[in-house]
Order: C-alpha cells, then structure tokens, then sequence
C-alpha cells in the first residue's frame, strides 16, 4: 500500500510528520502558509517531489484568504507567498519549480477575477498531485528495469513514498521490481545526521515486504565490497544541466565508493528536479544546517559544547560517476546535457 | 595535559569510563576480573593499546587473591583468568599479546614462591604502562614528522590518550606537531554508531586547544574534495603481516576515499598490534555487534523495531591503500610484510 505523505483535505495540507517516524505515524493538518514553511523548513515533509507539492499546496493556503479585489492586488499577495515559501530550503529545486509554475497559473488567467485565479490555483496544485503519482510510477517502471534478478540495492537517505506524493522515486524503483516477483534485498544507510534512511527507508521497506538490512554510513564501503551489491539507487534534489546532481550529503562517498568497486550508481529522479538553467553543480547552493543536528540529534549531547560542526545537508555528485539518470521518460546516459534535454523535450 | 585513561591505584585500576564523555567525567575503580572484562566489553575502556594494559591489569585483579600455593595450582588459576579476558572483545590483538605476555611473565618465574610469581606479573603490567607512554611519544615524533605546516588531518573514531594509557597514537601525532608549532587542523569523523570521534577526539582536541570541526562519516569525501586535506591518520586494532589492517569500521571507507582523491591515509599504532602469526587480514576475525548501537544509539529509538541490523564493530584496509605505517620504531613503508618485520627486529 503506498503512503499517503502529503494530501489536500477540507482546505488543509494533510501530511506525515516525518519527524515523529518511526515510533509514531502522525498526521498534521497544516492550515496556513507558515505552518508549511515551518513543515519543509523542519523536515516534516521533505524529498524534493514532496516538497514542491507541499509548497504549491503552500500557495493555495497563502492566497486563498486574500481579500484582493483585482490582479495587481492579487499579485501582491500571491508574490508575498511566493517569496516566503522559497525561503524554506535553498537547495531542492523542485520547490523554487513548483512556486514558479504556481505564478505561471495565475498570470496565465490574471484578466480573470480573482476568485477563478484561487480556483485555477487549487486545480493546478492538484493537477501536481496526480502528475507526481504518475510520475513516479513512471520512474519506478524505469528504474527496476535497470534491476537484475536477484538484485541487492544499497540505498541512501529515503526516496520511498514519503518522499514524494505517495509512491516514491529510487525506492519505487525496487518496490516496483518487488511487485514484478524479483527477489530484490536493500541495505539501506541510515544517513546521518537526520537519520532518513534509519527512520523512514526501513519502515517503508518493512511496510512493503521488501527484505532491508539497516547499516551505519560508514559501512557502505564495507557493504559494496563484500556483499555482491548490483546497484546504488539515490534520488536527486537538484540535477544542473550536465547531469551533475545535489543530494543528500553522503552521496558523492557513495558514488566514489560504487565506482571504485564497479557498481553503477543511478539517480532516479522527476525532470523536475532537472535545473536546466545552471549549467553545472558548481552553480548549486548548499544548505547547512545546524550543528545542534549532529551534536544533540536525538535528544542526548554526544559531542562537546562548543566543538565547531561542518553540516551541509547535501552534496554534489560529479555526472562522471552516475552510471545513468532515470527519469519519468526514461533512463538518459552521459552525455546529460544531451539526454536530459532530450528527455524533457527541449 | 595528557590524559591518564587508565592507571593502578591502590590495588584497583582505575578507568575514566569513556562511555559517561564528553558530559561526564567519571573515573571507575575496577576491583575484580569481572569488572575489567566487562569495562572493555561495554567500552569503558577502548583504544587497542589501552585494551592491552587494561587486560594486563585484570590479570594481576584475577590472580593475586589466589591462595595457590605451587605453580601448578597458581597456572590454574592464571588459566582461567586469561581464557576470561579473552572472550572480552575479539579484533584488537593487543588484548591477546598482553595475555600472552602476562602468561610468559608467571612461566618465566614458574619456580619461584607464588607471591614473587604476583609480584613479577604486577611489575609487568606497569612496566606496560611505562612502555605504552614511550611508545606513544614515539609514536607522535614519528607521526608529526609526516604532517605539513599548515597541516589539515582527517581522523576517524579516537586514537588520542583515551585511546591508550595517555598519550595516543594516530591523534598524538596531531598533538605533537601542534606542541611543535606546526598549524594542524583537524577534521573529525562523528564516528558511527558509538560516536568515539564526537565524544572523545572532538573533547580531546579541545582539551589540547587544536583547532577541531566535528563532521558526520558520511560528509568525509566532500570534506576530502573541497578542504585540502593533507593526510588521514587513523590507529589500528589488529594489522596483519602483510599491512592488511583491521581498524574502526569506516576506516576501509576513509581509505578508498583518499586514495581517489590522492590524499595519503597513515595508521599510526604501536608494533604490538602487528599480528605477525596471519599472513593478511583475511584471517582477522571481524566483532560484530548488537543492533541496539544502531538503532537505539542516543536512548531514543530511531530505526523501526525488527529491522535488521549490520553492524561490525570494525573493517579491514588492504595494504595498497596505506601510504605508511607509523610504529614507534619509525615509518613503515611498502611492501609491508618486510618493512614491519625489519621494524620489528624479526
């Protein structure tokens, strides 16, 4: 049964808090733009798919209220919205796509009255919902093509469906080649320092019958060399236009590591997280978060007070050490910068 | 200040119990056998040099309340308490050579009065504690001469005085060029699942006020990549005739990290942790250990119940990817299984 992350109910924004997983499976029902800017901020929704829907959703919420009587008014509102909702994270790109193609929607019908630009808005953000299940759904079909059978999948971070609307980019990949009868088997890093691997890939595999061993980062090294692993599958949270690809730090060790054992590393990932405007990951900014994350990450202090942290959220994975992106039309080999394109049509 | 990790107090051996750091400060008096076994077990005490004293000084615990009266019945006794502190922990070889050489002490006096055999078995462990600071001082000239000025050292788990009776091994070579007035930095590794790297080497650095910034496993490549890094140091628990070298699990990881970003990667450790009777690291035997270090690691539970759970305690470096090998005999360097030899006086 896939996840429901993220939902439109009764005018709110139902998600799963996922800082509460695994001990404890709650739903909040977010009811103002800033409850979700604190929601994608604090990691209760996050994923890159997921959290430009929870954004465009974010959008309905922000301007739903407007008491706007014309579009210039409107667009005040609506561009306040805007504005703010992007502050909530700097790297995933999904986020900065999905606000822009919100504002998309509503000058494409800014001679309309504002109450049919709110409706064009609740349609467009729900249209986003129903293309990310397809969507991933297509990456799934994709990915566990690239499978063999039996295959054993090392996996970073969580790309199952609580990283998207509901049914996931990288996981859905083994998930779906699961459901075809491969016998498929995770090793799943518990990805410091938030601990996404640990607390949500796990459950989602253990939710979906899929055989997953849990292990520390530092292990993956370990993992690749002695335990026949046929493909690392990670997800993306922004893919400059050279295939060069931000996403949850510890990746490029992944990558590095997959290489010098002769596994191939896959990104799986929606064209929506394809930055075609950057040209390179050099050009990708870098959240760092706050050391509180690495030296209190579970309530306890494991480090002393006062002891400087390095705590980028992501990293940047060279395109020469992605053996391939999948993506909704298909798997594109280097060279990206011609495959992507070709991918998305351009 | 060096710490003293470990020391013989009035009859008892007194530990800082490492687990209660960085926010306690908490000595123990271990008065029986039992209470050394279980010390090492659970980490109280840890760092392969300090496993060797501490064990050394269990024997002494175990056997000086023997009411033997001849050899024979004394060897008994001798017996059990060696078969015992065998069991405690299985990779670091310096727990079986302070066995070893503790059991070749009695047998060297075998045919003296009993209380001499005790007393020759108590000189012998604190002429183990003299040996170990001189062999860490060792250790840290020979070390400090490899690193540049300014020099930026990547670490992993803990190998500074916690680690040994209280100088250290890979960290006192940091310590030692800092005291020379090399500019060192270091970059520490948190060290997963048990945190020695933000528990121990992050509070020992700033107890020696060398510049220290606290990174989780998974951020070490980017952190090779993009901050000039000079060299890995890590110590050692078991390293076999040909270089092969069991370590911290993360240190294989660090290992082909540096190599593909031609950074060299040093293991400093004393000569009592070659293991010249295996030929590689094949034959080291690999600690596994329970799923609650991962999945309950800081008290709370962060992985959902029933998952499995890999989790060595330590992994095995193939000789190529060892720049040196830094003993308090001087600097080791390919092709190993003469190099240590030759170091060894063999």
């Amino acid at each position: 049964m896939p996840t429901e992350t993220i939902a439109w109910r009764d005018g709110r924004v139902r998600i799963i808090d996922q800082t509460r997983l695994p001990t404890e499976t709650k739903h909040l029902d977010l009811a103002t733009v800033e409850e979700v800017w604190e929601a994608i901020r604090s990691l209760r929704v996050r994923g890159a798919p997921a959290i430009g829907v929870a954004a465009a959703l974010g959008v309905v919420l922000g301007t739903q209220c407007s008491r706007a009587q014309d579009w210039p008014a409107f667009e005040r509102d609506l561009r306040r919205t805007l504005d703010h909702l992007a502050t909530a994270r700097p790297t995933a790109v999904n986020l900065f796509w999905a606000l822009d193609r919100m504002r998309r929607t509503a000058e494409s019908v800014r001679d309309r009255p504002v109450e049919e630009i709110k409706r064009r808005l609740l349609d467009e953000a729900l249209a986003m919902i129903e293309e990310d299940n397809r969507v991933c759904q297509a990456l799934g079909e994709h990915g566990a093509a690239l499978l063999p059978n039996p295959a054993r999948v090392l996996t970073h971070c969580n790309t199952g469906g609580l990283a998207t609307v509901s049914h996931g980019t990288a996981l859905n990949a083994v998930f779906t080649a699961h459901r075809q009868g491969k016998r498929v088997e995770v090793f799943a890093d518990e990805t410091r320092p938030l601990l996404q691997g640990a607390r949500l890939t796990a459950w989602e595999c253990l939710q979906e019958g899929v055989p997953c061993t849990l292990i520390c980062d530092s292990m993956a090294a370990v993992v690749l060399r002695d335990r026949g692993i046929d493909a690392v599958l990670v997800g993306a949270d922004r893919i400059a236009a050279n295939g060069d690809t931000a996403n949850k730090v510890g990746t490029y060790m992944l990558a590095v590591l997959a290489r010098a054992h002769g596994v191939p590393l896959y990104v799986v990932a929606p064209l929506s997280t394809v930055d075609f405007s950057i040209a390179s990951g050099a050009e990708i900014p870098i959240e760092e978060r706050q050391p509180d994350e690495v030296i209190r990450g579970f309530g306890k202090q494991t480090a002393p007070l006062g002891i400087p942290v390095f705590n980028p959220a992501f990293d940047v994975t060279p395109n020469h050490l992605i053996a391939a992106i999948v993506t909704e039309r298909g798997v594109a080999r280097p060279p990206y910068t011609e495959s992507l394109r070709a991918a998305a049509g351009r």
